[in-house]
């Protein structure tokens, strides 16, 4: 099996101002394709140090994917340690240079002296096109390993990944293509689902199926490996078929899709409007729903009716009821979705009351314990859940129950 | 100048589940104490990995802190690793046996026999305590060389390394005293800032004053250093008096304090109340509020009146106001907050109104302009701010910009 090591480079990753999301990034797109990261090494801006980490990855891998480093300024050194590591001099690459000066003058600026470094990359090495920005990637084949220098840019490290190593990767790897496809889960444990979909994890299986876990959303990774691109892409295609097949509902999309974006695109496709009326979450499903692009198209109100004051002057919720149930009640957080709808008229309308903590639980009434409610046309659905891991696990559980809610009363 | 390197071992940091946060914490704890990172190495579950790589940031710097692989699991290496590296067995320490068992007899537990393996360290080597869960961590002296083990939980690594590695480390960099202390702040500009601070920012000073840049918030590091630790309090404390004195309201907090906890602070201590009304923050602003345990006594009521209609039917704000200024306007914004707190009779009210884009921009009010109003007895301010880096950028540094209006507000 090949393997893979990374190398970041930078001061900025080491005096505590930037985490380094760039490794974890690669890791996962890496283990999804089959070629897992063994290990990974942060060094600063030093040239003498960046050369040291070459010779470490190199020793420890077959691929080798370093990042940063690659910008216009005199800490910038990835390019000439890459040439050192070589053993060859920095070139001026005429195509990089026209190419440099066209990105300026397009956006109506002044080239500085400075960029001119980027457009020389050692000899020997090959030019990583950057379509977002102008520091260029580096790539050179040494002793039958690869050895690839990317930006440390997320965005532009990203989709040169995407668009030149990863190919670069599947050549590299023998005469296979690889096809991934990931599918996005929400609604069950990973373990259930694992145990749902039995044998199909199994490793060493074509395609390969596996799973990462983030807040409660569970990613499906679909590898599939073969001669060539047509068969692996009928194979994931007919592998995710029966995954979709097996999982059914818990399944709510595909690739980086989040809730409130699945839920966003469902709503404005369909022509309806949402309400939602909060007390626990204290405006976080709003927060989750508003923070995709064209949200107004179907968010119209919300209410944070977080006092039981609230409660009735804003949504009409009898005291009474209250009084009888508590503010923490399947009743009131029904009460709270039936009138948010009833008073603005929309479509749909969430309600959720609940203890976030860490303080207000009792025995009866935990602290983590949450009432969701999901008003339409069709009718008042309404979940009793049992969150944990504190305050802001619960709060976050809680909002993205509510919007799975909302999904399954939309696939209608 | 002392060095350290940080070694973090763990197959969930290299197959993208885990980001690592640790050595980003680490480094810039490090760094405030005047003991830069000079590298990073992040290897798997493997004792020759785990081996080599102690090898490796030994030969780097004088400081080395590892963290992870000290659970009780067979993929839990790290002592064992560290018993290679010092050439000595693990051995069986009774009192954390004893400590081990107490653990699990308070909590009304059963101990594995797997956790007995965390009652074992290498010989010649120190206990480091750990006071909120079963792993201990490992320390050594090796040719004038520091070497600690932490566990990988972040909570458990953050207060042994506060309570153990820290004191360690002032022992070990000379008969210094070292005092550190964090000032937050809000409102200006990392280079304004600068400027206002001249000299006390520059290099080789004591104290030393850093700085880093999270979202807008700004944090100053003053790290005073002496024969004694009072003597160092005392400096750090002047500086901290001088700064004050020069950034004024600019600084809003200690240590780790975000906006929301000392706003929610001064509302509590000041048996004040708040509510709020947000259109294209969607809720970022009750959610930071709410997200600060106890908000519940004085946060009460919040809108997310997102359209139109929403503004006019939930804040009674004239549909003829919105048609002549726009829904972008000072003064629906001010509206926001003067009918939000004259409606529920709160002390303050915030109104928020803006285009957080990437659509519905023009030339006269442009993607991320934004107007925040605070209301009270006082009257009503508003603020026009012009926001950039993308909508979840403008929401929060909107959301942000709110709650510091509301802290200049309470600092009366």
């Amino acid at each position: 099996m090949k393997k893979t090591s990374i190398v970041s480079i930078g001061n900025e990753l080491l005096n505590g101002q930037t985490v380094n999301t760039n490794t974890t990034y690669l890791s996962s797109e890496l283990l999804s394709i089959g070629i897992p990261v063994v290990s990974s090494y942060t060094i600063g801006d030093d040239v003498d140090a960046i050369i040291r980490a070459f010779n470490l990855a190199v020793a420890d891998a077959d691929i080798v994917l370093v990042t940063g480093g690659l910008g216009p300024t005199d800490d910038d050194l990835t390019r000439q340690a890459f040439a050192g590591y070589l053993g060859t001099e920095l070139q001026l690459q005429a195509e990089l240079l026209d190419r440099l000066e066209n990105f300026f003058k397009k956006r109506n600026l002044r080239m500085s002296e400075k960029n001119k470094i980027q457009a020389y990359i050692p000899a020997g090495a090959k030019v990583i096109a950057n379509n977002l920005g102008t520091a260029p990637g580096i790539m050179a084949e040494v002793k039958g390993k690869l050895i690839f220098a990317l930006p440390g840019v997320p965005s532009e490290m990203k989709r040169m990944f995407a668009e030149s190593v990863l190919p670069e990767l599947q050549r590299f790897t023998g005469e296979q293509a690889v096809v991934v496809r990931k599918l996005r889960c929400f609604g069950a444990g990973e373990s259930t689902i694992a145990e749902l979909l039995g044998d199909a994890c199994k490793r060493g299986r074509n395609p390969l199926v596996n799973c990462t876990v983030e807040y409660g959303i569970i990613t499906l990774h679909i590898i599939a490996t073969s001669r060539d691109k047509d068969t692996a892409r009928q194979m994931a295609e007919k592998k995710e078929k029966t995954i979709r097949n097996t999982l059914g509902e818990l399944v709510y999309g595909t690739a980086e899709q989040c809730l409130a974006e699945v839920v966003g695109e469902k709503l404005a496709r369909q022509g309806k409007t949402i309400a939602v009326a909060e007390s626990c979450t204290g405006g976080t499903v709003a927060g989750l729903l508003t923070d995709i692009p064209g949200a107004s198209k179907y968010f119209t109100h919300g209410w944070i009716t977080y006092s039981n004051a609230a409660k009735t002057s804003e949504l009409g919720i009898a005291a009474d009821l209250i009084e009888k149930y508590g503010a923490v009640s399947e009743q009131v957080a029904q009460a709270m979705a039936c009138n948010a709808r009833k008073k603005v008229r929309t479509d749909f309308a969430i309600g959720i009351t609940g203890i976030a903590g860490p303080d207000g639980g009792t025995e009866q009434k935990p602290v983590g314990l949450v009432y969701i409610s999901v008003d339409s046309d069709n009718g008042c659905d309404t979940k009793r859940c049992l969150f944990s891991h504190g305050r802001r696990s619960i709060r976050l559980r809680a909002a993205q129950t509510a919007l799975n809610m909302l999904r399954l009363r939309l696939n209608i």
